[in-house]
């Protein structure tokens, strides 16, 4: 491929300076599941892992000095995700830093090259046209998953074959979990392979006190609302459109978030807000309807609307069909007799919708188990139903502006493969080189972590933590993958109603409805103003949990290192009794329900 | 509108330096077609104008030292294009600059405005968030044309009525074409408003020997570019996806051809190659499924083609039922009624098409009468029919590739409300200027001009040429706009098979198709490396027509000074042998029909 930006447009660092690291394990890590310990005996319970410079004043920090060769194989899993290449920068880097004999092998075409033993080495040259370009070009991908016993089976032949020191696994939720079970099978099977996940995905979902953000995210949102604002000036300019534009980024509504906090659209319907206020489709199209009868009485007639991919699984009675009609795919009952054979319920409301979402509803699940989301227009849907109701209460007088006129859009590939933004490309090339320390640290099922994002880079804190400290089980069914009820999983995060970001949503909604205060942030911008801004999800949050763990570690100390044998009966009496407090107040606040210990 | 990137972000400078301009006039223009001068006789043949630094050393050249107060109106015509609000800058600068107690009233809401005298007085305030900003939205805009004798009335009496001293147009080819007639129209009243036109257009196709390019082409191009490019990656990713992108600039194909010439993608559909190689839907579908073939013998099961958006119009039987179905519209025939009243043989590829495309096609055409191009999507319609004939030839055994899967996309209006490149800042700002000194020189129905555009903008050359100069006469129906048959018009110029921009385009076409040397542009960069790039097709054609119609007048004159009364006999001889042969070679070449004097 062909670049215009290269390697010279970032001035990508390594994040430590030089090829001393030093190493801190923290406490322990836990959660509050016993079905987690017991399904992976051999990495649960692994330490919070901080990397540091080899300046850092930390007395506990182990310096690794031996850097053997080590091998490393190193595979994109699932949708491509702006920045994937820079993580294999990183890795390559970092290896060849501490080892020029060290060798990095791509695996082709995905989980599929894993399974097939099919590898390309990585080198300067296979690098030098790939360096901060988007896609995941360089080695493909294909298949999302490395699930199955047979998958799992090949995955550890292929390692043994290739005599890997370690496996770096790239991608979201699905993949990572994945990544966890590869690392107990092969802990068990006594492989010495080591498998290492790394957050890459453009959703944005892969969210818990240990991740921040993921790769993608931020270029994927910049890219994303340059568009939607080119659509809102369009709109006011034209003065006669509405646009219900669809976001990439599966069934958490986090790209459609980021995207309204940057381009100030009218209206974002969340479906994390559409499932926990059950909003029925009818309730949907209504209120979008008032908004566009409320906008005409002030002689507005356009807008913009964004809506996330996986909006359709959030709304109760569409995914209640959806999950009937996966259950008679699993069955093996053919499309063409699927919609006989639904529910009395589930038919009314199949047969009450446009043609072609009928179709799209029926296509086969994809290999994850979830619904073709990418497939599913549900912008046309709901453009479709408030023509339909408008056109209504034109008949009944009860709307009086101007004919209302819907565009849809679905942006997401076009996004998808975009050159990342600085913020991912280094990013992704401090996560890669984190890899390879986690790996000389001889450690396995761990994902690189990198927290303080929000700060510049050099304040940026490296870690690893063990993947099975993010996983839930879900007791109960939400979203078709049924099939992952009762298992340990890393599980996406839905956008939090409680959060900032979201607050932040709140507080401006009435203005962004009623009046236009678009704010074109522009196109992503690699050098001058405007390169180094950040996604403000990630900016409002109070993240950096890693940071603060490590704060309480250093209030714990102090303590000790004040409280010790000789200190005076007042000294002592006062630690005793502050500290009584506080252990009582922290047993009740665990206790609770809403804060227990499991991932946010 | 908030904006992040404001007045600062460019340096856009007064392209004269300074409040002094000299006025040089050149020969009368003239058009081989004696119609425009019967059609037009108060405005037309008036001479080229060129705009120079006061300290430009042309001896004929006039200084216009007296700067009155005037009024001037300014209305946005047509589908916005970015860059249109530096127009407005421009003039505005200019205006304030030469005389303070000028006045610019900007029409609101385009045309209807301009019947209603509906303004608002351009000021420095009003300005303040729309400098370097894209979209209409300062002013709006509605319909497209102002044609009918109401509608030119409606004008005049604004006119009168605000006492401009001069109206600014800001549009394409239609509306300059409205501009120039208004122009006639205007001195014929003995209105003392004059008319003065800009060629701002995404569609790039208001082209023409005194027109390099348009305002808001460049960044059309390039956010288009960024996209395609970024789906390029994404196929090149995930190795499944075919993607048929219709690109919106109407009939000609510039912006799809410029396109290509930025990102490669694997293909392009040119209209003009189409119209003039007379191919049917089935010899483009089975174009494209030979590609899709060739490329599945070489393991390729991805890529992506672009459509211009008026591609329909260009296939010849298409655009035949097009014409059928808009003569009936015309006789107010209803839609239920128009596919039982077409020609039998319009009626059979009418009924062969699939449903959604039927619908499109029988939609009102626009307000210039043109097909409704934006609504009809002929990316899903050759992606349908390329699916069907792969599934075909599977089924007969001759395709033997992994299944083809298309996605479509319209890429329009989130390319068209885009922050302006520097380019388009740049060139918009400088037309504004330069509508004040046509203005101020007191000229009527001339269009601003810049030319040699391809070089640094102090390079620039600016000046004015009459519209009239512009026009052509269709006599015979080309574009379902049959009513300006016989009448002068600007016309937009095709895709020029014979120019350099096609031929680059011819030279890489097979490679392109099989090789995926897909080159990724970037986003929009206002500073660093990318900033200052210029779309191909400006910078590869020899253009600069005027500057060449200037470096003949110099020699001209030189062969004058050297050959004066006093000179020795050898020096006539000579001059009258070589000039004699001059002539005879001109007088040849202009009798050929291919090189007459209409416009390209």
């Amino acid at each position: 491929m062909l670049f215009c930006f290269g390697e010279n447009r970032l001035g990508t660092e390594d994040p430590f300076k030089g090829t001393t690291v030093r190493v801190e394990f923290g406490d322990a890590t836990s959660t509050a599941d016993h079905t987690i310990s017991r399904s992976f005996p051999h990495t649960y319970g692994q330490p919070l892992v901080h990397f540091l410079r080899a300046t850092a004043q930390i007395p506990d920090a182990q310096i690794i000095n031996e850097h053997p060769a080590i091998r490393v194989g190193a595979v994109f899993c699932g949708r491509q995700s702006p920045g994937g290449h820079n993580v294999v920068w990183g890795i390559h880097n970092a290896l060849k830093l501490h080892n020029p004999k060290s060798v990095l092998l791509g695996f082709l075409g995905g989980s599929e090259g894993l399974f097939a033993q099919k590898t390309l080495e990585i080198t300067d040259d296979v690098l030098a046209t790939y360096k901060n370009q988007g896609g995941y070009d360089m080695l493909g991908r294909t298949k999302d998953q490395i699930k199955t016993t047979e998958q799992v089976n090949a995955a550890l032949a292929t390692c043994k074959a290739l005599k890997l020191d370690g496996l770096v696994i790239i991608g979201g939720v699905t993949s990572n979990t994945d990544a966890a079970q590869l690392a107990e099978t092969f802990a068990e099977a006594k492989c010495p392979t080591k498998v290492v996940g790394v957050p890459v995905t453009l959703n944005g979902d892969f969210r818990n006190q240990f991740v921040e953000t993921n790769v993608g995210f931020d270029t994927i949102c910049k890219v994303n609302s340059q568009l939607i604002s080119n659509v809102c000036t369009d709109a006011l300019s034209a003065e006669k459109y509405y646009y219900f534009i669809r976001l990439m980024g599966r069934t958490a509504s986090h790209v459609a978030l980021e995207c309204t906090l940057q381009s100030h659209p009218n209206m974002v319907v969340l479906g994390e807000e559409v499932a926990s206020s059950k909003l029925t489709l009818f309730d949907l199209t209504k209120q979008i309807c008032d908004a566009v009868q409320a906008r005409a009485e002030q002689d507005k007639n356009h807008g913009v609307i964004l809506l996330p991919e996986g909006l359709v699984e959030s709304i109760p009675e569409v995914y209640a069909l959806l999950q009937e009609i996966h259950e008679l795919h699993r069955q093996g009952v053919s499309v063409d007799n699927i919609s006989s054979q639904l529910s009395p319920w589930a038919s009314a409301l199949f047969e009450f919708l446009p043609p072609f979402i009928k179709k799209q509803l029926l296509l086969h699940p994809e290999s994850d188990d979830s619904a073709q989301l990418s497939q599913i227009e549900t912008e046309k849907l709901l453009a479709d139903l408030v023509e339909t109701e408008m056109t209504k209460r034109v008949k009944e007088g009860t709307y009086k502006g101007k004919k209302f006129n819907a565009i849809c859009h679905f942006f997401g590939y076009q996004a998808r493969g975009s050159l990342p933004s600085k913020f991912d490309c280094d990013y992704a090339y401090v996560l890669g080189h984190i890899c390879y320390h986690i790996l000389a640290a001889g450690l396995n099922g761990y994902l690189a972590t990198v927290t303080n994002l929000k700060n510049p880079v050099n304040k940026w804190r490296c870690g690893a933590a063990p993947i099975t400290a993010m996983m839930t089980v879900k007791r109960y069914s939400r979203g078709p993958g049924a099939s992952s009820i009762g298992k340990p999983a890393v599980h996406p995060a839905p956008v939090d109603l409680k959060g900032k970001a979201y607050e932040l949503l709140r507080q401006n909604a009435t203005k962004f409805l009623m009046d236009d205060v678009y704010r074109n942030p522009g196109p992503l911008q690699f050098d001058g103003p405007g390169a180094d801004t950040k996604t403000m999800s990630l900016c409002v949050e109070d993240q950096d949990y890693m940071g603060r763990i490590k704060k309480l570690q250093e209030y714990l100390d102090k303590v000790r290192s004040i409280v010790k044998p000789g200190c005076s009966q007042d000294v002592l009496k006062a630690a005793l009794s502050a500290m009584a407090s506080v252990t009582d107040i922290l047993s009740i606040v665990s206790a609770s329900p809403s804060t227990g210990s499991t991932p946010v």
